[in-house]
């Protein structure tokens, strides 16, 4: 992070430069942050003695008369002062007059920064994380209601297997639960203090660091000044949680976008999360999935702009970093407006059970378990497979099902399918029942699913520190 | 693109989809190109008779209006109207009244913000070829004004041979040189207009495409109306163009970066081009080229984003497309900036002669030419190469260069190398002149590459349309 | 590029130097053209008097044989020679005796490689080049034998209005077209010979490098030795290329599978593109379309790595370039297996008539058509889209398709819809002929556009060298 | 995952379809993991009793064939059958006999491949650890090795503050440590069995999954069918892991590129890991640490390819995932491979301590310490920043360090300034002393940080399982 000018250089740029150079209209989203940090600045320097205690009464007015100027939109942000630190300074010096000066006193541009963007992201991370688990929440909820609806089971988009829609419901909830937990790691992974590596060789002043750390809520100061000022990974780390999190919100779009189509037909979405044409008045487009797929595009941008960024880079801070700021702050926004949004829209959607439950009489579904069925009467797999891929084969030519098949075409397959259990293997609800393993569609199995997964939720909320 | 409601769905979205839904503070940038493209309209539907001549008159009066206001800062854009296109709408409905509502016959969100985006995309690309062929004119007068400026040439970073810097100049140029070519490329490629396309399957009214695409300024109509509104390579290719170009600015920056240090010194950027610390009082950071390298990670990520976002659609305009204008404004922007900081960095920077021609001295840059020259006396250039190889070990295990090799070193290496000739061999100024092949760095070469290259740009220039 | 050891440095790496060193697994791929750069460069040392005749002829029959042992598989590959190009100077050597330790002469692996490089990818190129002709050829027959086969037109993957298979299979084609310029673009500018640029500053003997270039069918000579040894946007340009035409063959295989799903039914892949089961004796699955859709993110992962492996590089070979090969060599041998495999596919594709034409039959597809009814008739559009969507909403709340409406409630909504002309307007097939603009889905039009597409294509595989 | 044909398709695929559809040649990799997950399963099919005792033997006895075939190299890969799955079934077949048909009884390629993966990922992982530890170890050993080594601390590459080479080499530790950190928490999540999922929807045979996923060393068998067969965000998170530790990796390289210039000087890297010029007989390049740089280009690319591949899919296994195993093998092997050379190359690499030490005594690196020093008398840091901005743009006029300023100069900067304890102040070792603060590079607190790196590395390489 640097300044213009000091006494050193001249204090203006060229006016490419300036405009290249300008950071306060994506960096102003820190001021939070960066008030947070000097506040606790402050109180460290008069610790040691640099400031006095009215010098530190000044600066920390200051600074709160400035966050409420910001807050109501009176502040006047100015391009020309560069960024968000040097406008808050500037105007803080304003205020309090030249004891200003000294806030800055044991601390560079490139620490503050360093802090600013942590406090910023653990902040930002949180509230992901609520968001995911309240979506989590409504998802479950969805599969509570739906514990009776059977539906196909796909693979490569073709019927594959009889299954329950709450069963498909838990498993969008298992991917948020592994994108819970990276995020998680992540705030976790960057719960230490930058403040008083300075501007990378640490700070001259006998600064205490932990306390510093601990008045702003970290576990512990960073161990080494210069990773502190030069190691971006943690925004790396996050955009790539995020970047995997938007994949499996466009996996779930995907299959909104496609179950609202007129040939699925499984969901239809409530209209406030709709939108029409301008042109043709018949249209009801599921915007809000669309929207989510189109996010998390530029989430998996955001990730790629960011590991590319610090690639090049030798340790030490290089200004390069300064553009680490936008992708992370639009990943953040995407992937938060998505998951409320989605969230929404999965709270108020109607899945069409009578759709669903027809999808089942066609494709076949079954087959499997016939297959199945004559491997529990010895015949290897690979030979049962076979033999019922020939009667599927014929059922195609005729038309018609696998259950409707004469019984002569059974018989000539395999002498054991003529037997009347057949039938019952050939039922979808029985089918379903059938695949009673740990994780399988059956009704008991998924009511089990669902009772865990709302513990693991719950616990997962309370070992979230209280906001 | 679509529309709240219309008069299928209620008017209002919930919360959280309208803030995902909005798109204004973003493709607001589309201003200019929306008004332009509706102008043309308005006149086709004259022309096929849909609005009367006061019709018309009274739709360009507002569009001008709204022209004025959108330039003076008085135009209120709001949010709540979503997209550029239903501000500019509702605003001209407004004040021209009804007829403001049959502005958008025979015409589709679709095929209009495919129109503005062609339309955006040719202005900002033209005025990009505009800012790389400045930048290559003025690397073009930095290579005749440093002409005999020797330096060494860097493989590996490691001294490699003598050069000279106009020669490394112009390789920089040669690099701007394909990247206009890639521009200018898909600039000609995107000439063709998609409006009358419709929503999908082109406008139901007689509308004379040829015509106004040729009113916008367009070779001709896009061929197919699913295309003309589903397609989005013109700006992947765009992107990827300008990712290509963010790489080589970025290797120019690296240059900068590296020939600023202290520890090479080749190069004082002007001041008005760096910043200083906020903590060292000492600092001169070559900025400029740190914030072109960062903002071109920035470039390549919008690139992925434009090829991720479109990969997984089906053809027909899906809503994920709304999420196209953010990468690709970035970019431009991103690159537009870099652009021109640094070729006014460049142009103010002063080379530091003294310091390139003593790095010459060190690194037994003329190890080639000795080889070579045993390699025209006969001996196989492999061999010569290993003879000269060992040479240079036994010169760096005493600590001296190549010519300060007592004679029976270089006689037991080959008999050959006792003659006097190889002094003059050993000499960088010579080597220099030596690489007359094409293409070389020898003198009278790159004063034949400063030449053609002046010409080739002209050229380049005068093909562009005037603007 | 690099040799170990030369008469410098001692002939051994470390072990895990020599595995991350050595690149002969990937870069074998380039023999031929490593054989075809040395032998016209063998040529020019002849000319220029470096070589005898015999010497000539003697080098000219080792690489002779060399191709002959590589074709015939008796050729054998040396990791420890770290890579082809070595791997074969070392053979010609073991054939040649002495002399091979002449080839060398002038020139250095840097500008080796990247004219092994150029002529790679220029004869890849073209391969591909022909092989998105052959399925542009494959989608126009389709587009004329389906030129009767109605289809809804699709946006946000709802049905939008009434359309023709063949115009939506010309959009396709559309794409392609568009690909094959990029990728003609990225031949034509990569179309200039690096032979004779030495390591970074020219080779010292006196090649003349037009006459090389020409030798290998290329153009001219680049025009300056340190681009022509530094850059490699030639390679990313193709790759960028292939990333928007897998984006394409992407957004094709996506529709292939939605349209294979029992649900929509539209087309039947022939069993030879498809794959069953290991578990479920009845799938069919629609595997050519899901792995080009797979192998498209390969190449977009592969456009990214060249463009980050450049990003850093300052000007002058580095290392770094080893690894642009593979990215490269994967990303033309996915594309290649996925135009091949997916031509095949649509060629040999069954298209259900029937149930695409039953799918104008719901939905609203004439919506549009009756709001430019009333637009015609002087009701401004806005207020006429918000009249059908109105209808619509009856419609949709009675279960009916809008021509089911009775009289009464057309009247209510606006008194000229009681007119007998509606139901015209409301019937499908009549609503295609009504899109006669340029680009659009009448009958007429599309039979042009096949007219049209055959001669472009046509003409641009006339203007390819022939071989 | 599929198999051609089965009882319902022709056996043969088209050929263009079965070049794109084998994978034999990458997923072979797997061969150990499918092995051990055939056996888990067999015998878990025993203890169900769908395999008597005897059929396990025999089953178990062909697998323990294969292994060995397999790893003597006699094993015949087969494309036409496809993948590694149906090369050791097919084999296992021929060795057993039709009881070998028996072995895919309850299992899918589904969720056999899945097993397959999560068991290679956890074994390749855990390698990649102990290289990162070993790495982390190497560092440490130099930092201690180095202790009284100085050096400037750079931003901007530029000289800024004087510091301590162990403090620099603490840094690399610190981001590998995080690195270690992001890739044992990707283990841990990834430590769920997919076995039993089936296809998609669960086994139709009661196996008991959680002893399953114990034999195999699984902490659970997953909770979700659906989930377990359809997701690799396993597989993204491992590649966003060893992306961002690749990022480290070309940043440490970077280093080592820049450190080994003439100009810099700092370090000479063992020529067992340089190599020479083909052309340049004196040239000794760090290839080491480009080929680092440039590997890391490429993880980078695996790692979008990876999130861009599953971004499309709805839930349900999609043949697109097939092309999961290229980027993930890939990275991992590039990793491995840089960590294991460039840890080497660091081992073996000698630091030009006089060099070093030397680099202090240009670039006024004590000016922020006269600046700090002044605060110290109440000059606001501001103005003290100022102060010395003005002496050193003085120094650097008259060509000389702050400390050779004329004593009238400083006197007229500020009175203070005139006191002899200035001189100290401006002393680089004094100056390093003074930064004492946690994580600053005083000798005393650099000698705390290695016993506590120590101290952490060992207690987590304890923590990993033994193997």
């Amino acid at each position: 992070m640097t300044i213009s000018g000091g006494g050193r250089l001249p204090e203006t740029l060229d006016e490419a430069m300036a405009e290249l150079n300008a950071s306060v209209d994506v960096d102003s989203e820190l001021w939070r942050e960066d008030i947070e940090g000097s506040t606790a600045h402050a109180r460290e320097l008069a610790r040691i003695g640099v400031l006095s205690a009215d010098e530190l009464d000044s600066l920390l007015g200051g600074l709160d008369t400035i966050r409420e100027e910001i807050q109501s939109g009176a502040f006047a942000w100015d391009p020309a002062l560069e960024d968000v630190h040097m406008n808050i300074e500037s105007r803080l010096t304003a205020i309090c007059g030249a004891v200003g000066g000294k806030l800055h006193t044991g601390r560079s541009r490139n620490d503050q920064v360093a802090t600013d963007l942590r406090l910023w992201a653990r902040r930002r991370s949180r509230e992901l994380l609520d968001a995911i688990s309240a979506m989590a929440g409504v998802i479950v909820d969805l599969a509570e209601r739906e514990l009776d609806t059977l539906m196909p089971a796909y693979t490569h988009l073709q019927r594959a297997q009889p299954s329950r829609l709450s069963h498909h419901l838990l498993a969008w909830q298992e991917s948020l639960w592994r994108d819970y937990g990276r995020l998680a790691d992540a705030v976790e992974r960057l719960d230490e203090c930058p403040l008083g590596a300075g501007a990378v060789a640490g700070s001259g002043f006998p600064l205490e660091r932990a306390r510093v750390a601990s008045d702003l809520g970290f576990g512990q100061p960073m161990r080494n000044s210069i990773d502190a000022t030069a190691s971006r990974d943690f925004l790396i780390e996050i955009a790539c949680a995020l970047a995997i999190l938007g994949v499996h919100l466009s996996r779930i779009g995907e299959e909104v976008v496609l179950w609202s189509t007129r040939e699925f037909g499984f969901l239809e979405l409530d209209d406030r999360f709709t939108t029409s044409s301008s042109m043709m008045p018949q249209k009801k487009n599921p915007d809000v999935a669309e929207l989510v797929r189109g996010k998390s595009a530029l989430v998996i941008g955001a990730a790629t702009s960011l590991l590319v960024l610090e690639k090049g880079l030798a340790y030490g801070y290089g200004r390069d970093l300064q553009e680490d700021k936008r992708p992370i702050f639009d990943a953040c926004q995407a992937v938060w407006q998505s998951l409320r949004a989605l969230t929404g829209a999965l709270a108020t959607a109607r899945f069409r059970r009578d759709r669903l439950q027809a999808a089942l009489g066609e494709g076949h579904l079954c087959a499997t378990d016939v297959a199945d069925w004559l491997a529990c009467r010895g015949v290897p797999f690979r030979q049962a497979h076979q033999i019922v891929g020939q009667l599927v084969r014929e059922a195609e030519v005729r038309g018609v099902g696998l259950e409707a098949l004469p019984t002569e075409v059974m018989a000539r397959a395999h002498a054991d399918l003529v037997c009347p259990e057949v039938r019952e293997v050939l039922a979808p609800a029985s089918a379903v029942e059938r695949r009673r393993v740990h994780g399988g569609p059956a009704r008991e199995r998924v009511v089990e699913a669902i009772g865990e997964a709302r513990e693991r939720w719950a616990a997962a909320r309370n070992a979230q520190p209280a906001r």
